[in-house]
């Protein structure tokens, strides 16, 4: 099998991300191509490589699968051996539950806390919309924690798509230098000890583009 | 197995209305809870039935799932002899980046006509970016039934979930009388020719919840 994931710059693509983290949990050698942001040719080179003109895209032998959702799940289908979703029926109904909230939602945390992984941290005024967005961002991960966590740190216990999904949040509370309940800042630091994140996160800091 | 879906107006939620049809595709009976949005009442009711205060969410034995794309999923891979995606991997994987496109994108076309099934037909002016939206579904649904559609009029030629998803996005076109390519048209009238859809929208009309 030939994949080859088109991603945006490592630094500010949290979407990206997300989809790069889902494929490295499948094991599956595959190539990257960058598409930088912000340059006067970004969107072209997008619209003649992505159906939808976003990234991410990841091109299979049959053709493009664009959108980090719905990547992920054709990597858990084609890769259902390393069970990608969580292994219990309603908890994978949960997982999915979580990530498309993520996937429709949180406008407010995305567009005052960008995800910006060179930033050093340091703490920006909230918007009572970004708060709330972070204050049920907190319960999410507790609720996930407390009712399925029991067999390992990750939200499921196993790393799962939805870590891969709310990897960036966790660099956006630290990048911003959010005040966090314990439970959450013991999961941001979850993430940041997964070796996949930390991959992504040294390239981030190496790459060159700039917005 | 007991399963209850809770919506918003069926005039207006079309969130609500892509959860329903696809529940509709299982034909497993269902209960159907209304909160009526655009109340006072509203947010305090929607919170206390839903985790994310939104809806849809369908209420299963083991909890809620939340979200239509979650919905989606989960009802795909409970009722799999189904087939609510359509059989094809790579036709599968197709319908996922529509759906997901869809929900996660396409917010000028949602903004600017937003559903609203009573409304008689009429054409508004359209700001340019949401006329791309409708550009880039017109081209979507073109090439979805070309690629995949020999085995019905249905986007991947049997009814599945992905119709569900741009069902409210036909509505959408004929609610605001918008020029279309002979093919988008017929594929509105391929909608509005779904019993569910037509049952849908039957029960709109008859709604008085008002704005």
């Amino acid at each position: 099998m030939s994949l080859t994931l088109i991603i945006g710059n490592k630094n500010y693509s949290s979407w990206s991300m997300r989809a790069a983290l889902v494929l490295e949990l499948t094991e599956e050698p595959y190539e990257e191509r960058k598409i930088p942001l912000f340059r006067p040719e970004s969107r072209a080179r997008l619209l003649a490589e992505s159906p939808n003109g976003k990234v991410p895209v990841l091109l299979t032998e049959e053709g493009p699968v664009w959108d980090s959702m719905a990547i992920a799940e054709y990597l858990a289908e084609t890769f259902s051996e390393f069970h990608l979703w969580p292994r219990g029926e309603y908890a994978r109904a949960v997982a999915r539950s979580i990530c498309a909230e993520m996937h429709s939602g949180f406008a407010a945390l995305r567009s005052h806390l960008p995800m910006d992984l060179k930033r050093t941290p340091k703490t920006v005024a909230l918007p009572v919309d970004a708060q709330a967005d972070i204050d049920r961002i907190c319960v999410l991960w507790a609720d996930c924690r407390e009712r399925f966590g029991q067999d390992g740190p990750f939200l499921f216990g196993h790393v799962s798509i939805a870590d891969a999904f709310y990897a960036p949040v966790a660099a956006r509370l630290r990048g911003y230098a959010v005040p966090l309940p314990a439970e959450a800042a013991a999961y941001v630091e979850t993430i940041y000890q997964w070796p996949a994140f930390q991959r992504w996160y040294r390239a981030a800091l190496e790459e060159t583009g700039e917005k």
